[in-house]
């Protein structure tokens, strides 16, 4: 079988945006200055009201083509990851399809996933490129701002709106994709819900997000080192062996339990959701580009998506 | 890679049901008669009002476990087509892996297509269990009922409402997996579109499916014929190798028309689409079950999704 590389990733965030502040968030200042200073958010991209899902999709993919020599007639697989597509029917990738003049002779595909959702597309795309010479796309693309009840400030602190699309191909460049394991918990399915945002009608029941915060604390915190851990042994390396853990930017306060738990060094542990937020799936790509050139060949990268589903999943690159 | 089978398939439909009929339908009775004439569906099953799509795919997945011998900690991929979930997070895949008790070590995806999701479904599931020992289940599950607009007739005369689940591993039982190919055409996005479905809000277009009839069948007239030809030819088989072409059962005019223009024998193009309706991508498996008995050790069977996207594809199975 083939090796598949992630050769390249853009990224893009909303054109608009929302500052974690005593006004915006109607609480006191504070609240306010608890509240930032444990999730490290303190400002968020958010999408202007005609800025939806597939236009950031499109602008990610238009950016990946401006810095990759590939043009979309040459791609056979373009998936999208989204929770907040345009519209129920037909998917994202549909559209980036038809705008973009892909190849008829092109799969197309809609994954739904949330936080976990970098992994799993890199484990499915991978996947399908290995009957296939053709490069693949995987946007990751979400505008949650449009679920959030505005009222809800745990949840509106926390989530910013932004693309990444990644690059993937045989050709020797990037990062070489060693390893993916995706994992489900669907006994959680209620610790994040957004209510009556399907077909499913809830009466009296608000449209939006509804997050249990400590179960999904706790989940991540149990279910995200042993993950880590089994990745770890099935390729026979070591915490030390791996450059950059590239966490799921859910906030700063759980990514700094785990790394802790896990006893890994600030350096191990890049971070950058105090002016992103929490990018759902496309967290992961967004922190993984600005890395990129930080490291070395030879060096390993571990990527580690958790949350919605409950779900989670760990990728393992490394630098070519 | 080792050779995966389709081992079995379990079809349920919804509880309800709605009658092609002038009082349903709001017609007169000449109007009613010539329609139903032409597209051959004359009963369809419905969700009942506390039945959604997930109610849906848990009844498939439970008649699925009666008969076979797997249990649901077996399962390595679970796997949900459909563009009608309960919610928009987390994806319906999720519920079922929480309620039907599957293992936490279970790749759980949903993937959002029409009618061409069987074969998008298959090559997809396939691809993933290249690297997993572990069975798979892929659920094609949709509740089009809630999208219809009552009013538009052209719409409400063709859609059921049901669920398949299909168990794939690599034990050599049922149908052998022998090619799948899937295609698409993004400037089609707008000739099947449920408005007001997402997130983009169309103010002042009423909430629902919207067809375009017309140019769904030339499409459909033009790229089918020419996917099943290069499917033939990538496998260098003819049309009379193939002893059943299992279509997407649009509705009979499309399915006719197709046939005629390949030549192809009545008894080669079975239909079950006149008490069903178009249950767009759970078609294919609701056919392709009831057709299982009649295969014999060798009979080629190909399967064929078109639609919404636009999307389609084909697949090539060989009964062992």
């Amino acid at each position: 079988m083939p090796e598949i590389y992630l050769n390249h990733i853009t990224a893009v965030t909303a054109k608009g945006q929302e500052k974690n502040n005593p006004t915006v968030l109607g609480c006191g200042a504070n609240e306010c200055e608890r509240l930032v200073g444990k999730i490290g958010v303190h400002s968020r991209p958010i999408a202007l009201s005609d800025e939806y899902t597939s236009d950031l999709a499109i602008s990610a993919v238009k950016k990946l083509f401006a810095n990759i020599e590939t043009t979309a007639s040459d791609v056979g697989i373009l998936m999208v990851c989204t929770q907040t597509p345009d519209h129920l029917i037909p998917g994202v990738s549909s559209r980036l399809h038809g705008v973009l003049d892909f190849h008829q002779d092109c799969l197309v595909l809609d994954i739904n996933q949330g936080c976990s959702g970098f992994v799993l597309g890199t484990q499915t795309i991978t996947a399908l490129m290995q009957n296939s010479a053709r490069p693949g796309i995987l946007v990751n693309a979400d505008t949650y701002s449009r679920l959030i009840r505005p009222e809800d400030v745990t949840t509106r602190v926390l989530f910013g709106d932004a693309a990444a699309a990644s690059y993937f191909s045989t050709k020797p460049e990037g990062l070489r994709v060693v390893y993916c394991r995706s994992f489900a918990d669907g006994k959680g399915y209620n610790a994040f819900v957004a209510r009556n945002s399907g077909l499913r009608k809830e009466e009296g029941v608000p449209a939006g997000i509804y997050m249990d915060g400590s179960s999904i604390l706790s989940f991540a915190l149990r279910a995200v080192p042993e993950a880590i851990n089994k990745a770890l042994n099935d390729n026979s390396l070591t915490l030390r062996n791996i450059r950059k853990f590239v966490f799921h930017q859910a906030n700063s306060f759980v990514i700094g339990q785990i790394a802790y738990k896990l006893g890994l060094s600030q350096e191990q542990v890049p971070q950058n959701c105090a002016e992103l937020g929490n990018t759902v799936s496309a967290s992961v790509p967004l922190l993984l580009t600005e890395q990129m050139c930080l490291l070395e060949p030879g060096d390993f990268v571990m990527t580690i998506g958790f949350g919605v589903g409950l779900s989670w999943g760990v990728s393992l690159f490394q630098r070519v």
